[in-house]
């Protein structure tokens, strides 16, 4: 047997077997192998709790697949509102016919990660859809975790803060789309866990505002997002912000905005001037193209600006339209 | 607008208006309107974590519709380990086309479930792909609740335990079949929430060993699961099991057993001896229909035995191949 079966879906002996062959061996903790309706997983003092479904295509790309990418989505959303994340479910809608070597491998590099972030999957779910009726397969993963650092939101932002970003942007949305075109590119997806920078962060008493991945329309929709959250204006600095060569290229071929692509493990964050050189010096230390990028301004205009090398201004205007359907 | 697009899903603009005109409006809470990357949610202090990703087709059905079955499944399922549901994650798979008022009055029909369940939508997420690639809708709910009665779980399952079970069978199955036949038909699915009789039982100090919700495999799936768990041998009484005429007369056209097929609001419960004449008495102030329906044996055989009204035993066996796709 190497290929998915509706019956792998059925409720019946053959779902047993992928659950208990495949599933319980690859992300095997004592919680989950209780096999009952919910884990129960302890106290947890002040939750953080998060959802993405994840629908990529191609489901293999240069840098992670849709496991990775999995595990990686809603662990850097826990980490974003100041919570260690703790428990991950995975939940799987598999197209009939999907080969289960490949499933496994999927599934291997969600359990990678989760590892080595020692997050555990406690709890899932499998159904199996006739084929036509997705594709090849999503994943939602939901996340568990206990907030270690109080108040990371968007309520918190305010003028003076000031804007730093993780590393370089648009390698995700770089990487789908040069696999879709078939072009030849060493670009690799920034997909990743944000466990060990964000914990470093906080473990040196960093105290950020705000922190947010800058996923699906990019470092764009994220500010615009604060911005309209706050109701202030922010200012960012166009050198300031690092954009590789291979992303500019595909930028210019398509005509993108590298400020709109996706970033899958690449975020932004508001601190108080106070904590901004620390905090750039501890971003470098795991992203030499982390950086202080902007402010937020005391002027009480919802809007993003974006200043270039000869000191001109423009609106950085939240994202419109379909940019990239099936991204993350 | 009145048809959903792919730019509803691309994190820009149009993605912010269907969220924010729509989904917040309808799931109204203030930790889901924070719209932070996690939903904080406060401590808990025994955890029950739960997930289920929903395809079932067609999404609206006699008795309920794919909303209604989210919601329900994850409440469900968290009460079966004896947790109180306190916060659900919704995260949809749209395919693009579906109309916006399918969509919203799925969502209703969830928040309708989890209101009068007084649990919150805390945190969620939105893809849309493209036509042909997801079949209308899927929705996935992960789900958190307090544990309120410890080592409810197939571990605390015992020789001696009778076998309840809270209604008759196979109606979820039964409506999907006539709905998928076009056959005309009273039929109503079970769907529903198992709060109100869930607590009433604990509360009456009722100390289940073990609940489960015959979903996909029916009561046949959860009895020879728990046999497997336990290595005991289950013996049911096919006359205290009740279906109704309807589900019969389907299951003799489309040579179904009721006991494989799925229900989406009817449970299974072990109790020691001493409890079960007053839990049976709450189930029927919820259902008539509920009964002590049997027992684990002594005999170390994991298996499920049968016997009818003519003492006539057989095997039940575990469900196999391809019962009915998509059920939920």
């Amino acid at each position: 047997m190497d290929r998915i079966m509706l019956s792998h879906g059925g409720g019946g002996v053959e779902m047993n077997e992928l659950i208990n062959k495949m599933i319980f061996e690859i992300f095997n903790n004592e919680i989950l192998n209780r096999a009952d309706d919910s884990a129960v997983l302890g106290g947890v003092k002040n939750l953080a709790f998060s959802t993405d479904s994840f629908v990529v295509t191609p489901i293999f790309f240069n840098g992670g697949d849709i496991g990775k990418i999995a595990a990686c989505g809603t662990i850097n959303d826990l980490l974003m509102v100041g919570a260690k994340p703790k428990f991950l479910s995975c939940s799987l809608i598999i197209e009939e016919g999907l080969a289960i070597s490949d499933l496994k491998s999927i599934l291997i590099s969600l359990n990678e990660v989760c590892k080595s972030a020692d997050v555990k999957v406690v709890c899932g779910d499998t159904k199996v859809v006739p084929k036509g009726k997705c594709d090849k397969i999503f994943i939602n993963t939901a996340g568990v975790g206990e907030v270690v650092c109080e108040n990371v939101s968007t309520k918190s932002l305010k003028s003076g803060a000031k804007i730093l970003l993780s590393g370089d942007i648009g390698r995700h949305g770089g990487v789908i789309l040069s696999n879709r075109e078939n072009l030849q590119s060493e670009l690799k997806s920034d997909c990743k866990s944000l466990k060990n920078v964000v914990l470093a962060l906080l473990d040196a008493g960093i105290k950020p505002l705000c922190m947010r991945d800058a996923t699906r329309g990019g470092v764009s929709a994220v500010l615009n997002e604060w911005a309209g959250a706050c109701g202030l204006e922010i200012l960012v600095y166009d050198e300031k912000i690092a954009v590789s060569s291979e992303v500019l290229g595909i930028c210019e071929l398509f005509g993108f905005e590298p400020y709109e692509l996706a970033n899958e493990g690449t975020f932004l964050l508001a601190v108080m001037p106070d904590d901004a050189i620390k905090a750039v010096e501890i971003l470098r230390q795991f992203d030499k193209n982390a950086n202080e990028i902007g402010e937020i301004l005391d002027s009480k205009k919802s809007r993003v600006v974006i200043e270039n090398a000869y000191k001109s201004r423009r609106f950085l205007e939240p994202p419109k339209g379909e940019l990239l359907p099936r991204i993350c």
